[in-house]
């Protein structure tokens, strides 16, 4: 009786809960994953195979994808120099990608963002109550923006579109010709464009990759970077957002100072990492970068003829870069599986498959998925 | 007439502006610090004297306060490891301070704050439209909280009260039993405390440091720390948010899911310096707290009783913990100085002095500036 009136005296008692806004912004890969994660099998039970994680863009178990020595390095002697352990500067680098929406955040304002796209930016808008309006990328156009939904989503409460390139999760990398386009049809909507290049330079495909920034002058652009994915330090947490603004619009549309403002109010990565970029970028050898490339097209091509095997998904395009895939998943060709997430959830349980690094094992255990869960015909 | 003509046309043809509630919210210690930065005289002034930096707990510059080479050799083993390079998992430690408040921005929430405080608070609590209410803590008590005043500004919309031992910016400590009295008075209430132990363990006065968790059998508790200050390594950007909460009230009210969820879209600090936290805890000696605390004790010595010779500063009580030391200005004693803004505005101008370190040069250059501004009886 006791514990029962303790039980129940806890509504009465503490008057605080949680903001249940963030649980429903909350649609993260990480939220993804770790509802995916709690889904796996026992490892009491009988599934001894260790768990493929196949869900997100960080190779570090494995040794081939390892970064280079001189980035360590510079690390290590930045920490060991002593002077970089103080606080740093505002305006020191930043994980950019999750704060540049907040500075957009006006009420009533609205951001236009692809789809398929990057999940990060919806929770992250959810949070910061900006409205999202999706703008599709064209599978039979190679993943190129469809800029007719651009032009009919915009309003006068736009204020940005963002494009990913090389995409997460599409894995196309835009010709110059196109991103010139993206750029003449900000200019009319007079919108700026945030273009996330994380993944810059990681392309292996027809499509050299082109920045961005070589059209601010005609129209202003936010470029996002990092060296998570190039040197394949996701763990550092080090990125940053770079204006390229000929123009000078973004001082006089006050982009900048509340860029500045927000910066004032948010964690920046740890002052000797910072330290380390120099070093880091100048001892960095070509040789590392073009071994990861060629690491990941292998890897692509693999993937790609695999997926060919499994009837249940289909790939309309190869991977020109970042180390995404996008798949198609056919619920026609299985029986007993309803969507998406169902499909996720069961594929943990019975193969524990998370879903990029062990290609060949991976896509196997779908395989025999795929088997298990087809329609008899 | 082109140019005039470009130069009026951006308002037209570019519709994006920046958040401006961003603007308003920063009133962060970085923001003001920026400030006072640019009003330093002009480096081609008569000032060649170097700028003297009271304004943060930030002693990093000087080698008596380096941090402990153990701790170096810790995160340099966990970078050269490789191990640490990847994603950390979600609820990985957090610089904790920044985020808390977030978690608790329901629609309609306040929180109590304690005055003097730490405007970080404040800012992040604009920034996420929480409510802030402002209960004193009472000089001629030695800093303590004036328990009747939270208990007056509390409602059934408060969900919680922050309170920051060692205290920032006062100096003092809190007793066990004054600890005590403010975990009977938010049991009452019904809400839980915020305990920032950022500077846990820098104590040394007469009142050793408690825990707050050590009352979280009355009342749940989040205690915040990190490494910055203990380790004097600010630019590490790593702490943490433990919940003490034996009797499992987080859990029912939501508060553990919502920061789960909230962490899914937040920065987590670099991998490897978290990995570096069992080496470094393990092989930290005695020695190196017990040393700086020597080293702030004489600090705060110093510092207090050059303050007694200083007629427009008074400072109520000795500190007895953290980096920080309040004084009181008293503007009647000045002549052409209006409020504090003007004074700090001033300093930094006249005698290149931002406000810990070089305590006995930056006093007397206070000590000059006071005497220039001095009423003339």
């Amino acid at each position: 009786m006791e514990m029962e009136g303790v039980e129940n005296g806890w509504q009465k008692k503490w008057q605080f809960r949680g903001n249940e806004e963030l649980n429903t912004a909350s649609i993260s890969v990480r939220g993804a994953l770790t509802m995916l994660m709690k889904n796996l099998r026992n490892p009491a039970g009988d599934d001894q195979r260790p768990t493929i994680m196949l869900g997100r863009g960080d190779p570090t178990e494995f040794r081939s994808f390892w970064t280079t020595p001189a980035a360590v390095d510079a690390v290590a002697d930045a920490l060991h120099s002593f002077k970089f352990n103080s606080y740093c500067p505002t305006g020191g680098v930043i994980p950019a990608r999750r704060y540049v929406l907040s500075v957009l955040a006006r009420p009533g304002a609205n951001i236009l963002l692809p789809r398929p796209g990057y999940p990060q930016y919806e929770a992250r808008a959810a949070f910061d109550h900006l409205e999202v309006r999706h703008f599709d990328l064209l599978p039979e156009k190679g993943w190129e923006v469809d800029l007719d939904s651009v032009e009919s989503l915009a309003d006068h409460n736009t204020a940005a579109m963002v494009i990913i390139n090389p995409s997460n999760p599409c894995g196309n990398v835009f010709t110059s010709q196109h991103l010139k386009k993206i750029a003449e049809t900000a200019n009319k909507l007079g919108i700026f464009v945030i273009s996330d290049e994380v993944y810059g330079h990681l392309a292996f495909g027809s499509n050299p990759f082109v920045p961005m920034g070589k059209f601010s002058s005609i129209v202003p652009v936010i470029t996002l970077g990092s060296v998570s994915k190039a040197w394949i330090v996701p763990g550092w947490k080090l990125g940053w957002i770079v204006k390229n603004d000929p123009n000078g619009i973004f001082e006089k549309t006050g982009i900048v100072e509340t860029l500045n403002n927000y910066l004032d109010i948010t964690t920046d990565p740890a002052t000797f990492i910072q330290g380390a970029i120099p070093q880091m970028f100048e001892r960095t050898k070509d040789v590392f970068f073009s071994n990861i490339i060629g690491l990941l097209r292998e890897a692509a091509d693999l993937l790609y003829e695999m997926v060919k095997e499994i009837p249940c998904l289909t790939c309309p395009n190869k991977p020109q870069g970042s180390m995404v895939v996008l798949v198609k998943l056919n619920l026609s060709s299985l029986e007993d599986i309803d969507d998406d997430i169902q499909f996720c959830l069961k594929l943990a349980k019975e193969e524990s498959v998370i879903v990029l690094p062990v290609l060949e094992d991976g896509f196997k255990r779908i395989k025999a998925f795929h088997q298990r869960h087809a329609k008899k015909l």
